[in-house]
């Protein structure tokens, strides 16, 4: 492959049609396949045709998935012929699909939607001779709906763009409705004129086995393009989301341009955002709030609002934005559900049938944790002691920040020491005098609440999250204040970590010396010991523990990704754990 | 913007994510956002809250929508908290979905849905331990189903991909079909391990306002990656998509790794072929065939298959491929309706409710022009006469290449010559020798149709689809075989070119002479003249006005393309139409 073609994922180059259509159908039973053609045609086709309903075919080069064959489906498109890519299938494949429709049925009612390019319109249109020779009723609906050019001065016309997939979508409920041929003819041509679409691009596409259709700089984009990788009207500097969707409106409804599509204060209009292919969902989604905000800025109502891909060119990186004028006929029209697959219909939640779309909605949320106004306080000797435990671990912190640095540099970014320091330095700031503390020390329950939420906000990355987990877990064993509730809460908070970090004893990290403590602790839980004693236990184990993991394998975190030859020291949170445990004990 | 910046449709980087949820919830009216926070929640959610089923919340990093937000609705995700591009959302976030669903209601089941990242476990987690705190009943259900990895030797685990989004549909099934908390929680954790997902990539993404995450050459492949812009397991050389979904596949299941998924013979699976963002629809459903024909290959039954896009990488290029073993029930719950815009349900033709995805089914098409055999025949005589006015018009063509393609030089590619005279050559294959036509020159409806089967298939572009269009519009004319019918002809031939063509007379193209004949025909309509004589004076009108076309401004065709001061001579298809007119009134 030359390096100036765009890697696919296809087979060969000529098949690329026939075998994604074969996906299409594969994955949607709803769908068949014409033998031996690259026409997509409803399974229930021969059902459908016993209803007498109107038949509606649409079709045009490939490429632009899953326009039109996507479409197929009760309620869309009976059928849709295929041609190569950005080529108009030849009259052969759209008379396989009329034939494959109408079997040997004659005077069937047939309406052809063809996009305004000149090749579909000529093989359509030979095919729609052929199908009147036959004796069938057939009319075209040729959409051409592109408000790019200033001024049509030729026979060409108007490009039809994404816009054709709301006449698929009127034509299909229309006809499953069971409008006459007639009727559906005139309206569709009325309706047909009340739309205007309006494309733009980042980057283009290419025809597989080809170069990119044209280029564009870095900082630029294509204004006013069609579905043919086409360059367009315009090459413009990159703006931002607003300003692109200003331009593209303000060219789409200038008055100066023979192809402009008007809109006024008042207006109801349907709203299509199509992705032109390579556009990520996110930029999406982000363009449909500015194209909404614009209108609404117009006082236009946005009764209803499509988002997604409708009409692609391929890969290209780009955005189409298409402006319907609607009545109740037509949401009526627009809402009537589809088997199509590729349709998305404006969903609205129950009870809301025939709600405007409202734009942006707000849910007021309540975002403070709940206290337990049942949870035991402590009084006040002992709220002291745990004002002094809890300075004393963070000073510790701050003493080691160094030293921790410094070992992290054995598997890491150096940061253990100073992550913890801000910690530390953030609970002390909050910490307040011992005459007059700010943290809740008389609530262990609260006060390791609050403890969880600093961590988590203030530290961030793993360890913040790892402290706010050990603190949030131990809270609940603290409602209740007194010697097997310490033990408790130290032990739930190791659960949490191990529970949601993943690491377990001997993994090498902070779990370590913290499951020590836990089982010196419970190993002397009916001791007559005190709380002091107990932790200082504890504390000794945990530091055995830390100092062990000099001679583990990492097994999380990140010095699992490094070699083990290079983990010839201590595991700094594991020594930081002990050494603040050593603190609390100390204090007490 | 620097030039290793990929452009993006974003205003700013750090609001992207909460102005593309501001997109998301704006058209779809039955989701809402809560205020201040990046969290979109279901608008019927106080409603859902009284019906006292089991909540269902995701989320994640920004980046991969249509995941998780995208699924928020009936039958699937209650909220999804969303943090920044690729970056897990703070607890604070996650308590936010969690208040704005449960409001001041206790105990709440509620079930957390999470892909396998260290920051999603520990920030979903430190939200999963305040909301039990808060007296609700919370589990996690960490998805973990990548098959990239040969083995998962350290406490990450298997990263959370695509197949997440199946958790998502089946737990909101479960919750809608009133399963309770601890049912649900034991199937989710057992149903998560039956399945397995690789992804492939072309092309990397890149966060907004960064260049793209790693770099490939134009003839690579990136296989087993994640979904956060990190580079695969493997970098390989470009395949086709059946060589590339073999590679995947063979990896997914092979069991030489403690990652892989076994799939045997027999097996029941639900596919899901993923958009990693930048891919096109025509790929993507190329990509489902193969996905489709290597496990029908290995005598796996496909229950469902689902194509489209899931969860993203932005506008990576590339895709995944998840296989789910599936039963009844877990069909059932596929199959639940859900009101979320992006699940894609896999469509059933009516009457096929529980039937499986067939493949590849084929409908016949009869593609012969259905001959009527109630049109009229011609006497040898005439039938003669008509032998010879298609060799002699066939003649004039070829006769006039060189003079066609010099006229066509002021405006094109030089090819109107050439073009006609190979379909001129072709009909005089077909014609047979005089005493034994294998045309049907005794009937000229039939004749006519051929015509244009044979013009359309032989001559190709516009010219061959606008005499194709000639043909089959006059056939309709010449089901009887009169003086009256022949004029009726081409005047039905002209008004099909004109409909379909787009040419009006005066536009400098064929239709020019055409519709001088037209003309002149219908003034001498009434009158005693003979086919001959009526063709004569036809012919010469059609002369008259192709030499006039010289004076022409071109308003269709190539040539209005092209400096009108270039236009100096006769439009050269104009001049082909009054040639062949010419020979066959001489020929009669």
């Amino acid at each position: 492959m030359s390096s100036n073609k765009t890697k696919k994922l296809i087979n060969k180059v000529h098949e690329c049609e026939r075998e994604s259509n074969e996906g299409l159908v594969a994955v949607n039973p709803g769908m068949s396949l014409v033998d031996g053609y690259t026409v997509v045609v409803r399974t229930d086709a021969p059902q459908y045709l016993s209803e007498n309903k109107v038949i509606v075919i649409s079709g045009g080069g490939s490429g632009h998935e899953p326009g039109h064959a996507g479409f197929v489906g009760k309620g869309m498109l009976t059928a849709s012929a295929c041609g190569s890519v950005f080529a108009s299938p030849p009259p052969l494949c759209i008379m396989a699909a009329i034939n494959a429709v109408c079997q040997q049925k004659p005077g069937c009612d047939i309406i052809m939607v063809v996009t305004n390019y000149t090749g579909d319109r000529l093989n359509f249109g030979i095919a729609c001779e052929r199908a009147r020779v036959k004796g069938h009723n057939v009319e075209m609906i040729v959409v051409g709906e592109d408000c790019a050019l200033d001024s049509v001065d030729h026979s060409a016309g108007r490009r039809g763009l994404a816009g054709t997939v709301f006449i698929h979508k009127i034509a299909g409920a229309m006809a499953e409705m069971g409008k006459s041929f007639s009727e559906m003819v005139t309206y569709l041509n009325t309706v047909k004129s009340k739309m205007g679409t309006i494309g733009l691009c980042l980057s283009p596409c290419s025809v597989p086995g080809s170069a990119p259709t044209f280029t564009l700089e870095h900082d630029e984009m294509e204004l006013g393009l069609g579905v043919h990788g086409e360059a367009g009207i315009k090459r413009i500097k990159v703006q931002t989301a607003k300003e692109a969707v200003k331009t593209m409106m303000d060219h789409m409804t200038n008055k100066q341009t023979s192809t402009h599509i008007d809109i006024e204060p008042g207006n109801r209009v349907a709203l299509l955002v199509n992705n032109l292919g390579g556009t990520s969902v996110l930029e999406l989604n982000l363009v449909a709030r500015e194209a909404i905000s614009y209108l609404e800025s117009k006082g236009v109502s946005i009764d209803r609002a499509y988002c997604g891909s409708f009409l692609t060119s391929l890969e290209m990186a780009g955005i189409s934005i298409t402006v319907l004028h609607v009545d109740d006929t037509v949401v009526e029209y627009l809402d009537l559900p589809t088997a199509s697959p590729s349709w998305r219909p404006s969903y609205l939640a129950p009870g809301q049938k025939n709600r405007k779309t409202p734009g942006l909605v707000k849910v007021p949320a309540e975002d403070k944790i709940l206290l337990d106004e049942t949870a035991e306080k402590l009084d006040a000797e002992t709220a002291d002691l745990v004002y002094k435990a809890v300075r004393s671990a963070c000073e510790k912190l701050l003493e080691m920040e160094e030293e921790l640095n410094d070992l992290d540099k054995q598997s890491g970014d150096n940061d253990t020491g100073s992550t913890l320091g801000a910690g530390a330095k953030a609970i002390l700031g909050k910490l307040g005098p011992e005459s007059a503390p700010s943290l809740p020390v008389d609530c262990p329950h609260t006060l390791a609440l609050t403890l969880g939420q600093i961590t988590e906000t203030v530290m961030g990355g793993s360890s913040g999250a790892l402290y706010s987990l050990f603190f949030t877990g131990a809270a609940q064993q603290l409602k209740t204040a007194n010697k097997e509730s310490l033990s408790a809460a130290l032990s739930c908070g190791l659960q949490a970590i191990m529970k949601y970090g993943g690491a377990k004893p001997g993994y090498r990290t902070m779990v370590d010396p913290l499951h020590a403590a836990v089982e010196s602790m419970a190993d002397v839980r009916n001791s007559s010991l005190s709380v002091a004693a107990n932790l200082k236990i504890a504390a000794e184990a945990a530091a055995k523990a830390a100092a062990d993991t000099k001679e583990m394998d990492a097994q999380a975190g990140r010095a699992s990704y490094v070699n083990k030859s290079l983990l010839n020291k201590p595991d700094p949170g594991a020594v930081a754990v002990a050494s603040w445990l050593s603190a609390v004990a100390a204090a007490l």
